[in-house]
């Protein structure tokens, strides 16, 4: 059965804040899967909704969600004026894992990329997620970079 | 002396093209120092121009460019909606560097990203860069995860 794609709403909410929770790595979740409705996550999914260089998608399967994620289309000066499409927020419900929906998705996403005239696609994934890197390099992806991240 | 800020134009391209040559480390560069207002630049610098998440700086001291970078504002539902900052194409000019320059100009850079709302700021590097991972760290970032790159 084939996967389908379609803009995140508010009604996915619940769907999205869940899987991300339960995704993180980071030691100290900040997320709330209790108040997926609540105006910070609303005004965030407004601000995705809005810009035309913004797409969240939800995948489905036979009408139900099995997953997530977030592409971001960005112009730049150089390799003579090329775009990146940087993908963000890579989600699979943990119990759709092992099917190769994952794997479905990112050359979905890859896709799109093409499609707005991207000539690279960029992602970072954290160092302890072995098997998501792994995952990537499989796809095509050269792990060519160091990832920095400094909160404020 | 403390360095300046704007937007970069058409009149910057020679500069930013000729630095981002200089740098590029791939192995294949396909800039073109020999044509930096060429309409696939022009057309880059119109879509960042026109982009309210995107920003291209050019960095001056007494009236004279000594480098670049540029920020991507992203929305995004983790964190409760936080917003994050990407860094990209940052360069100093080689004859300006281990002035402090770099450093004065990233930290600007985390400040706009502060002023905008962003709770995370985000770069990758390439892994032949051991000098600029340094300096990341120095300034605070975490060197957390590992970059993929695509092309397409």
């Amino acid at each position: 059965m084939p996967l389908t794609y379609r803009a995140a709403t508010s009604a996915d909410l619940p769907f999205m804040v869940a899987l991300i929770t339960a995704d993180d790595v980071s030691g100290t979740p900040t997320d709330d899967p209790a108040a997926p409705n609540a105006p910070h996550y609303e005004q965030a999914l407004a601000a995705i909704a809005t810009d035309p260089n913004q797409a969240l998608y939800i995948v489905e399967l036979a009408g139900a969600p099995v997953g997530t994620f977030q592409l971001t289309f960005i112009p730049g000066i150089m390799r003579k004026g090329m775009w990146r499409g940087l993908i963000e927020s890579v989600h699979v419900s943990p119990e759709q894992r092992n099917k190769g929906f994952g794997k479905q998705m990112m050359r979905w996403a890859l896709e799109r990329c093409r499609e707005r005239g991207c000539g690279m696609v960029q992602l970072t994934s954290n160092k302890k997620r072995l098997d998501a890197h792994r995952f990537y390099r499989t796809l095509g992806f050269e792990q060519s970079h160091e990832g920095f991240k400094l909160f404020l």
